[in-house]
């Protein structure tokens, strides 16, 4: 990419990190405030001192809200849990995600703050994306729509489905920018080169809602698509932090949006880590309609320390990333095992197309075997280099078992508990 | 309905009809103006002086414009023949609908003006509706949403699929009012009395897409769904005339769109026919970013005439509604034979289920056969009874043929031609 990449949306990203720390927690007791106005947050925050919470400290103070409590609350109370601060009805969407989980969207411009990793992935006023999120029931479509409003960009609303006409589209309306999920471009792509079809005019590409491997970015850079982007977001949230790139060249780590507070937690504690150290994703959310505070994602992250700034100029702390889910951390003979160092163990070695980490045994007997999927077998000193990896990783003996592609189930697990607890 | 269906989402729709039409005529040069800025529109208005067109006999000596034909204008001049007065890349959507045809949508809040067809159906500022359109490549769901902003009515961007998600989201969320298909509003009713859940929040619907038999409109009302509403509208058009209704009872027609001048054609030749009379529908649309100018939707309707003012309160023409295709119409022993016809007899035999009339024989030996589905089989007398209407309705003798429910192909056709031309 060119020059266009190096400006940003607007001026908030760029500003002074200790200017843009003061605007959030002066921001905070509002939002508190704001909150305490819904009848899920009075009971949850009660006794809380809106124009007290001015600071990480106070803010870490405040009880963690779990993702995975959401539907127990909407159970109780449908169809927000009384999270909500603006009524249904006056809202402009409702949607419904898997569990059922009832997410709101509000009538403000570009509600899902997605014109910023947008802007950051190339998306461009007076251009045209092709937009492959579903549209039905979940909003991930309707982020990217307020984004593109936002920006100026048009919008081909095509979901994800019908691969051929994606591919008719593509090559009729010569779309810039692909926006869904990875494996579902990297369907298209291989659809269009069995029809012969034109499709280079799409350049850029945003992905969410799955995890992109690095082998996958390569394979679409191979292919015709050179930028390639990540965001992380959720239903609930929007965008949390997505990447960005300067002359075509990926910057670290996924820049923090500016209208939210992420802290990275000691899972099932809620007290902060250090800085760097892995730990649980947790969002504050500065948003009128659905204020979301200390929101416990599930989802595991580390802050980016020791980085230079991102030579892109967004002055935003940066996250690394997904690095797995927080409900899958195990114990191994004492010792926590992460699927985040599942995650690295396979970064360090371009044969394992997949890993699993296995658990089995009985208690105090545990056996650890990473489940390796490979194009083809490994000579042994392959083997042993992966062995040397998990011991450097988790300081645990690990066996290596190789699988061959399409063995391991597709379920987004890095561990598995398989142990029998009888 | 109570009194908030008898008043009109703006002034415009109630009118002085002289006032109306001055109006219409005085917009008309701009019109032809901005269409000539784009180079199809060129190409098709060249020599016509837009300052000239002032009436409506100088509209009728304009070309007409065939929908049949955007393919291959299309194929000509990607993606939208020329006949867009707005950069593609300066739309808000672009659309694929079956052909495939390429449609715009601009920027203009209610771009496809069905906020009006939606406030007679009983939509209004702090409800909640069911968009069970698609919201995959074709502009219905769009229309929708549109509409829905205007208003201020909160949205489920539900899709038409995932049935039981869609009961499921009725139940739990309440919304007043589902927005589609008739055959799917039915499919979900059926779904919800499976699972014994209570969708009884939704009292109107509005309908679209497909033919609304009334017999299915009945059954609608013994479901639960009192207030029915059709609406006519096309991918390239939008809203172009709708349902009313005045204390829960239908208006007789159904009323033109105050941003369209509607005109009814003999098929084939452009020229307006007598008021009342069965023709072709063909529109021009007052739209900044894709004027249309006579555009031959296919369809076959009537303006109303004889009626009272409609009594909901709104001034303009009204339609018979949908009678079917123009290219359907067939020559029988020297006569005309349409679709419509066929839709007529058919409403004066409450046992007809469907029906299909097809010709066969050689030329000057044409045999007509009202093919009737059925539920069970009828006694004499009733056969008797439908061929008198055959006679009655087109001048011509015909025969009856009763058949099982589910027999007759269900792609649109009232006529089917199997005559043999060689």
């Amino acid at each position: 990419m060119t020059a266009a990449s190096i400006d940003t949306l607007d001026a908030l990203e760029k500003r002074d990190p200790a200017e843009r720390e003061r605007a959030l927690m002066a921001r905070l007791p509002q939002l508190v405030a704001r909150a305490q106005q819904a009848p899920g947050w009075a009971r949850i925050l009660k006794g809380v001192d809106a124009r007290a919470v001015t600071s990480r400290a106070a803010l870490a103070a405040l009880p963690l809200t779990r993702k995975r409590d959401l539907k127990a609350l909407q159970l109780r109370e449908l169809p927000f849990g009384g999270l909500n601060a603006t009524a249904a009805r006056q809202l402009r969407h409702v949607y419904i995600s898997p569990g059922p989980i009832y997410d709101p969207e509000g009538l403000g411009q570009d509600w899902w703050r997605f014109s910023r990793p947008m802007y950051a992935a190339g998306v461009r006023a007076g251009g045209l994306l092709q937009n492959c999120f579903s549209y039905h029931f979940t909003p991930a479509a309707f982020m990217v729509e307020g984004g593109a409003a936002r920006i100026g960009c048009a919008v081909i609303p095509a979901g994800a489905g019908q691969t051929e006409m994606q591919v008719q589209a593509m090559a009729d309306l010569r779309p810039d920018t692909y926006v869904g999920t990875p494996s579902f471009l990297r369907i298209i792509i291989e659809k269009a080169q069995a029809m012969g079809a034109d499709i280079s005019s799409v350049q850029h590409a945003l992905m969410g809602a799955e995890a992109l491997p690095e082998s996958l970015r390569a394979w679409f850079r191979d292919n015709g698509v050179p930028h390639v982007f990540q965001t992380y977001a959720s239903a609930d949230i929007g965008s949390v932090a997505y990447e960005t790139a300067t002359a075509g060249v990926l910057n670290p780590g996924m820049v923090v949006d500016e209208d939210v507070i992420v802290e990275i937690v000691r899972p099932g504690s809620g007290e902060p880590v250090a800085p760097g150290d892995i730990g649980e994703i947790v969002v504050t959310v500065f948003n009128h309609d659905y204020p979301l505070i200390r929101f416990a994602t599930g989802d595991m992250s580390a802050l980016l320390v020791d980085a230079q700034p991102s030579a892109c100029g967004r002055t935003n702390v940066r996250i690394r990333g997904w690095l797995g889910r927080a409900d899958q951390i195990t114990k191994v003979r004492a010792m926590f095992v992460y699927p985040a160092q599942v995650i690295n163990i396979q970064r360090r070695h371009p044969d394992i197309l997949k890993a699993r980490l296995v658990v089995t045994g009985r208690m105090a007997n545990d056996v650890m075997t990473l489940h390796c999927e490979v194009a083809q077998p490994l000579p042994p000193e392959r083997i042993e280099a992966i062995v040397a990896s998990i011991r450097d990783v988790t300081k645990l003996r690990g066996e290596v078992k190789l699988e061959a592609p399409g063995t391991l189930l597709d379920d987004g697990k890095e561990i598995e508990d398989r142990r029998d607890y009888n």
